[in-house]
């Protein structure tokens, strides 16, 4: 990477437009928004911004640029048309929530383009151009999906865009992310959402009593009810085998609670959980990763729990990265 | 209370250490603990601290005093038949985290003390001697119990006690009581508890990838578990009965999500409950509470969602109470 390829950033919302300004300074960046009015506001902000997404993906395809797909997903089987026709081979990656319905479109809809999925784990309550910061991503978890056909050196420049915007990049197999997301951030929400339900329907004595462990296990519940459909909806069958396990550990612990009055269980386990939670990061040592099998040994940086610092190439042009990784016990 | 009521607190831990250092400057505080590691560090600060429990309630009796048991709820059996022992009409609260079971045992071991129950809703993770402070109130509910048989003087003594530590005093009927928390501190935990065994059992790449959301939703899984154990499953029945509430909406929830793939009911029950967490003090309303139904009166406050915030007496000694109350609709 010597010469920093050009972004092209299709959808200017909060991720998008945060993208952009990320990006700004480190290459050349264009974006393009179906809002009439995102664009002209971008353009006032000093943001390259094509007319039309077929002008932008032709010059992509031109100056063989990254395309950045930060759209709602729902849109992407008609944007990866679109793909496909004006820019068939071109460098792309996302930005959606939900990592292994997005591969099966692009190797379905835009099957010549250089594929590798990407979830910044970062967002806000707010949304759309102005709620944009080139902060966001900062010390947040980028994910790269790869499989046995990724194109590295495309991942390479997802992982360089990763690391200029502040994030730790961490690779990861698309189905892996899902079922990941789905135990960490979906459940989160549905448990959120619950909690405060039967907070509500116990009435105003209730919510007069509730104190900080109701007020942090509510906080996401009041997050848009359309954004939490999208995310949770779309990762349904990895979400409904994460609420499995929790109703199956609560449903445990109710029966021990009336049976025996033990709580035991969820407690010891619960807790020794939140510990590995607040150590996760204890046993990472850095390694430097490069040859052959670059792609098993970025997943397993990934499976670990480690994370992707630095991409480089070597005097051969091949990948090299430095990441943490947890060693094998 | 034209002149303070002497207070007597009986354990010197988070709690009881926090009440003496928060009545202090306000009436005569005389303290005690079972250690007399912690008797020396509370006199080292300055308190007034009984070389026995017996002393110190005989001197409660001598005086008529106010009596805190501020000791683990498990004690209480033990501490109530001192009290009818050595106090047998003293009046007489506590700060455990259930309310019901210590009411009838109140009722049944120390029958003639005038027992007004007590839950300041505050904590820390922290405990003992130490770690207390004048300020563990503040902002704070601090629940009054109150029954057919209440005395109102004594509970004038408590409510100004709580409103000298800078609480909320909230009424309710001692069941009443167990029932919010069971839903409103309670699940909060197990659900906690769950998510975290959920999410490690993952592994690191789940542990990895997750963000605010199960931050925020496991915090209290860090609790000690054992403070986790004795606070929920000494508030078994009413647990078990908010738990099968959250096991209903979630699997409810799963059922759509598997069949239609819908979550619309959870997302917007959950946000609507959130949403009035966030706005539960909107209806609050100034009220003046006096005559003869005052424990009426002072429980509709708190079923309501409201509060009282000072106590005094009327030309005849009775109590008049100025509180926040939500108006019928």
């Amino acid at each position: 990477m010597s010469e920093a390829t050009p972004l092209f950033v299709v959808g200017l919302g909060l991720i998008g437009g945060s993208l952009v300004r990320a990006a700004t300074g480190h290459r050349a960046v264009t974006g393009w928004s179906p809002s009439e009015e995102t664009r002209a506001a971008a353009a006032r902000d000093g943001v390259a911004v094509a007319d039309s997404l077929d002008g932008l993906l032709s010059t992509a395809a031109d100056r063989d640029g990254l395309v950045v797909l930060a759209a709602p997903t729902t849109a992407f089987p008609q944007l990866l048309a679109r793909v496909n026709a004006m820019a068939p081979t071109v460098r792309l990656t996302d930005v959606g929530s939900v990592k292994a319905p997005v591969q099966e479109l692009a190797e379905r809809l835009a099957p010549r383009t250089r594929f590798i999925g990407g979830h910044p784990m970062a967002g806000t309550a707010s949304s759309g151009w102005e709620a944009g910061s080139a902060e966001l991503f900062r010390g947040a978890a980028w994910v790269t999906t790869l499989t046995e056909d990724s194109d590295l050196d495309v991942w390479a420049e997802v992982a360089t865009l990763a690391i200029e915007a502040g994030s730790r990049v961490v690779p990861a197999e698309p189905e892996a992310h899902d079922r990941s997301v789905a135990r960490v951030s979906h459940l989160p929400h549905l448990l959120a959402l619950a909690l405060a339900q039967v907070g509500a329907e116990g009435g105003p004595l209730d919510l007069a009593l509730a104190a900080s462990s109701f007020a942090d296990g509510t906080r996401v519940a009041g997050t848009r009810p359309d954004l939490i459909r999208a995310m949770c909806e779309g990762n349904r069958e990895a979400l409904v085998s994460a609420m499995d396990d929790a109703l199956g550990i609560l449903g445990v612990a109710r029966g021990s609670l009336a049976s025996t009055g033990s709580l035991q269980r969820i407690t010891a386990a619960g807790h020794q959980g939140r510990a590995d939670f607040d150590s996760r990061e204890a046993g990472l040592e850095p390694a430097e990763l490069s040859g052959e099998d670059m792609v098993e040994q970025l997943l397993a940086v990934g499976s670990s729990g480690g994370h992707v610092v630095s991409v480089d190439r070597d005097a051969d042009g091949g990948v090299v990265a430095r990441a943490f990784v947890a060693l094998e016990d």
